[in-house]
């Protein structure tokens, strides 16, 4: 029988890879992802049609109302940067940063792991191109899976939790050409903070300039279509 | 001005005392609860209640599907443990443990504490009358402290994020008498697994069977009202 691992999975790139990392691996892959009061839920969307696409054994989809924490453009009416210089982007913890996020989400998966009798949990949780958000640093995640294993019956009854964050060190070029290796099709993945309500990226946040530059760095024509044409 | 701290609030005695004890040192609480499947939302009565009581600053009430999860007594119809010694209940993990129900809790509580600007977060967690769950440990909360500070803006900037578990040693009646010399009116709490719908306590599940032990050892009359009398 395939181990089982459960996977967060956003929609986005990051995600979208590390999903297909975990089947290449080997695992069942249990996939959640979050209705967690975000700007735009049409990346929900993209979340379902690729765990559909890659035969996710079940894909959970969470209610959980951070906005009702709020502290985040991403959860609020807050004007996102636009059109930022790319250097300027990993310098700060931006405004995009949803307290807590990748703790709560984690939490989640962790829980279902524990229901679903699996122990690896990945995540497509990445400190190079990764917006200067602290709760992506490989040191946090270490952190996470120990206490993950002290605080769980799985934990202390010795099966040990894996917390998988295999893209934690890559680049987003090498992130698309890891996933264009495991056959992953990008133009069904959304990266942007804010698209249009037909699910077209804007362009101009951080988030789709880092994903621009990925594939012009990787050499790999660019799938996603963008609200207004911007080459 | 007062420092802030988020306290976890059920409305059973141990949060209950907790929120008390923080106040008393001298914070300004904002106190958060979670609708999240439980058998019995008449326990949010119970902490909303006490909020008001308390005079807390906030009470937060977050929706958070965990039947969705499963794999919990506490969140399904599955039949609580009755009647059953006393002694028997702390040597296993029982059926009423939630998988991750306290990192998920913290993990929520952390998120709000980052966006209030509070660096304290208190938790009624007890590794003695405790039930037998891994979350209610202390090495547990002192790992998930280490990672709340590596996952976080608040730990990241160099402000200590501190979790307070002052309740961790304390037996159920050193508890209540803590509580009582700070004016807890313990007959607002519901610790009852499985009460009726005008909100008495069965008497007989774990809960309770802790509960009446911890009255009858501090020598303090129960003001609880159980659903049959068993006295």
């Amino acid at each position: 029988m395939k181990k089982k691992a459960v996977v967060l999975l956003s929609g986005g790139i990051d995600s979208t890879t590390t999903l297909a990392i975990a089947k290449n691996q080997g695992f069942e892959v249990y996939a959640i992802s979050f209705r967690y009061g975000q700007r735009h839920y049409i990346e929900l969307d993209a979340a379902k049609q690729i765990a559909a696409y890659s035969k996710v054994k079940r894909h959970l989809i969470l209610e959980i109302d951070l906005k009702a924490i709020g502290g985040s453009a991403l959860t609020s009416n807050r004007e996102l940067p636009k059109d930022r210089h790319i250097e300027k982007i990993p310098q700060e913890i931006p405004i995009t940063y949803v307290p807590g996020r990748n703790i709560i989400f984690l939490s989640l998966a962790l829980a279902w792991a524990e229901v679903l009798g699996a122990y690896d949990i990945f995540i497509g949780a990445n400190a190079i191109d990764f917006s200067g958000y602290p709760d992506c640093r490989p040191q946090f995640l270490a952190a996470y899976e120990k206490m993950a294993n002290l605080g769980t019956k799985t934990g202390v009854e010795g099966k040990k939790i894996n917390i998988h964050a295999p893209l934690i060190k890559s680049t987003k070029s090498q992130i698309i050409h890891k996933g264009i290796a495991l056959g992953v099709d990008y133009s069904m993945t959304l990266s942007c903070y804010d698209p249009s309500a037909e699910g077209k990226a804007c362009g101009k946040c951080d988030s789709c300039l880092l994903r621009k530059k990925g594939f012009q760095e990787a050499g790999i024509p660019d799938p996603t279509i963008y609200d207004q044409e911007y080459f």
